[in-house]
């Protein structure tokens, strides 16, 4: 472990953050809303430490990082973003104290959306800004992590969807990475600047359209009003925020394929293709469920449907409805939601569909090699045969994913949270979601959980977000060893 | 497939249940308890029809049986059998109709043990006798298809237990599978005889003893009291039953060999070893956790902590406390023990704690590679390396078992069923457990059930008790082919 390494690039994000910082400084200035000390503070505190880590290191010259730096790297710096983005929080005086900022923080950077805030339209424009402001950052990570950095990790199976960028990326991390992050920023950016003239359109000010967008598009979930998205009554609102979270929720270099022309990558994309049927068929269930039951009209269900399974399957957690008091039915479908997730490469959390389409192919060989035992079958995806080492790697993910999330579940109950709230708590902070079942469905929120859960809980999104692998890594021995 | 293989066979076991009514129909006659007529017809029907199953193949001479004239045996006996056996219940007007029947019936042969009868105490002795001794017969059932027939058959990883017999079995299944089968039942008789006097010695009277032996040996869980065991309100008849579940839920043919001598076997097995620790550990935490919040003593939260993990773990859904009035993380932990299960080679059901384990060791091959790329490390299980191909059965199973759990769940759903009674009346199915959660705990029972529901629970009960794949390739059109 070069640790000049690991502090030189953690030293450049953490100087990055503080000067993102600028953006809610300015909003406190144009809303005159007194936070302006707080985040002046935390800006100063956050580039100091991160010019210190930068110039400890500052005469390496970076060339080519290891596996296992690349792990430490990405589970540091992660975990590091989030202790500096709280500070906001903890000098603004939003939550109590430094765990509610930290945990805050987090949830912000995973694009978790799980709040402690209990008031959020009482706290200051400026925070709230910088709230929304995380969200979009940590999904530019999330892009680039996820499309250009696990894949040549080896983590997951994520090599399956690397980035296909037009200059040739050697298969070793490099500085070079860079040129496919911009080119997948590029098109987050356009669709964000999209997001927000179409929400202009729908009649919301310029202010909650940008926070919305910026929490929209990396399936954050964040919003500025304290009854989420249903503070709009707006159908054409809804629908304007189910098609961004769609888009959120698809793998970026199809996007960046569609941009260069190739009109039917969406339909071509086996993963893209199961994420849409689960989407529309999983809406059809529950619109049919609740239609009579819980709304009048077919348009209604729809809306209230397709709103709240995109919200789910996508990760963004974002609410028009409390779906608790939704049948059985709808229930149990909303709550596998919050385990499949969205697509790899995308900024969404969950699973993901492409390790669930494997799961089940893996399992139909098994039970085809039954019938015919001679035979030698393999598993493909996108008519691409995934070698076995990937396959192995995605079932343990798999694997580690339920593992996590019950062990999670025990200790979160051990500290004297029901049954209900215990395992969605974790499946919505493993899963990168937000909102869970219980005391915190969709109209509630974590302030009230144990002060020990907010620790473990804001550890499931970091493990979440990274995909297991790259922080549970930290926790072996082994893994510092030599 | 050779039709007139799998109708002799079944044919066979359908006359040896048609004559094992013989019990019950003494039992009717001592107890006079004017049974006897629908015991004698439903004895009459069964000799009748297996009878036929029977002549239509009298000529076959079965020398040897395909892998998958095997699947077709072991699914359709069961489903055959638990027709007829429910025939005592719907002619003696046990639940209401040949649903409740049908469920009643296949719910004892898989040793699940979750009924629709409201009042058992209203239930005349001689069909609660029959109830217990299907369950008991369906334990013989499991042991020699666990130990003797499933790994012959590549099924789930069960090559991994095969029964160590003296006499050399042939890798085909052919009858001379029976000498492993007289041995492994020699031993489940002989623990069953000890069971019945150690419950005389509690105080209960023989007929009440001998039910609930033929249904803690198989981990059925039926009892002949409403309030099931806590009926009794004895801790000496806790334990009892405590340490019998337990034997119930050790692979027999650990049993086996202890008998002949092998004194460490159980600890030097590793399964065993996992069992007991997990038993042991879960057993703790909720004593710990229901001490002084549902009960005042020390002595008492153990005794019912143990009971509660035991009956859990194994399958055997006895209960003595109603712990859906426990606190979170007692809840959370009898929730896992359904999904754990017993051992593999055991009467209990779960996914079987080998699978638990192989799944952990697997997690772990994963981590370690990406720490070392350039290593081959394997899964071992009591220090003998798992083929590649088993570990991927087992694998295959784990994600079988998990997805038909939450595909079932939502078809049960979809049946106007809520989500926590969903989720726990298949995983109670499934892993053949007998209580849930919800509107199926331990206080309640199946009877509120839509009728869809039933027969679809009472599917998931043979899909669990067979090991998945069997029932599961009976549904695939490519096992009917050629
Ligand atoms: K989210
Ligand atoms: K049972």
């Amino acid at each position: 472990m070069r640790w000049q390494y690991v502090s030189k690039i953690i030293g450049i994000l953490v100087v990055f953050l503080g000067f993102s910082m600028i953006f809610p400084l300015l909003c406190s200035m144009i809303y005159k809303d007194n936070s302006h000390i707080a985040i002046l503070v935390s800006m100063v505190i956050t580039i100091f430490f991160g010019g210190i880590f930068y110039l400890v290191a500052k005469r390496t010259t970076i060339e080519y990082i290891s596996q296992r730096e690349g792990m430490a790297i990405v589970a540091l710096s992660w975990t590091i973003i989030g202790l500096f983005g709280g500070l906001p929080f903890y000098f603004g005086g939003a939550g109590s104290g430094f765990t509610d900022a930290f945990f805050e923080s987090v949830s912000g950077f995973t694009t978790t959306g799980s709040s402690i805030l209990t008031n959020i339209e009482g706290v200051s424009p400026s925070l709230l800004f910088w709230r929304s402001l995380i969200q979009w950052l940590g999904g530019m990570g999330i892009i680039v992590l996820s499309l250009a950095i696990l894949p040549f990790l080896g983590v997951g199976g994520m090599q399956l969807f690397k980035a296909e960028v037009p200059s040739p990326v050697p298969d070793k991390l490099t500085p070079r990475l860079t040129d496919s992050a911009k080119i997948l920023w590029y098109v987050y950016i356009l669709i964000s600047a999209l997001e927000v003239i179409l929400l202009l359109f729908g009649g919301m000010n310029f202010y909650d359209a940008l926070c919305h967008t910026l929490t929209t598009m990396p399936t954050g979930g964040f919003s500025t009003k304290n009854a989420s998205v249903a503070h709009y009554s707006s159908a054409y609102i809804d629908y304007v925020i189910v098609i961004f979270m769609l888009l959120a929720g698809i793998n970026f270099s199809l996007h960046y394929q569609m941009l260069r022309g190739k009109t039917l990558i969406f339909w071509r994309d086996s993963e893209c293709r199961f994420f849409m049927f689960l989407c529309l068929g999983f809406t059809f269930l529950i619109a049919f469920d609740i239609y009579g039951s819980v709304y009048d009209t077919i348009g209604k269900a729809f809306q209230y449907a397709s709103f709240q399974v995109v919200s789910l399957v996508t990760t963004t957690g974002y609410a028009t409805a409390d779906y608790e008091k939704w049948p059985g039915l709808s229930q149990v479908l909303l709550f596998l939601c919050m385990f499949i997730g969205a697509s790899a490469g995308s900024t969404g959390g969950g699973m993901k569909c492409a390790r669930i389409m494997v799961a089940f192919k893996y399992c139909y060989r098994e039970i085809f090699t039954l019938i015919h035992p001679s035979s030698v079958s393999q598993v493909k995806m996108n008519g691409a045969v995934i070698p076995n080492h990937v396959l192995r790697s995605i079932m343990g993910f798999l694997a580690l994913y339920i593992g996590i999330f019950v062990i999670c579940s025990i200790a979160v109950a051990a500290m004297g949270v029901d049954m209900v709230t215990a395992f969605s708590s974790v499946a919505a902070c493993i899963g990168n979601i937000g909102p869970g079942f219980g005391d915190v469905g969709p109209v509630d929120n974590f302030a009230i959980m144990p002060c020990a859960a907010k620790w473990l809980l804001a550890w499931c999104m970091l493990l979440g977000r990274l995909e297991i692998y790259t922080v549970i890594i930290m926790f072996v021995p082994e893994f510092w060893k030599k």
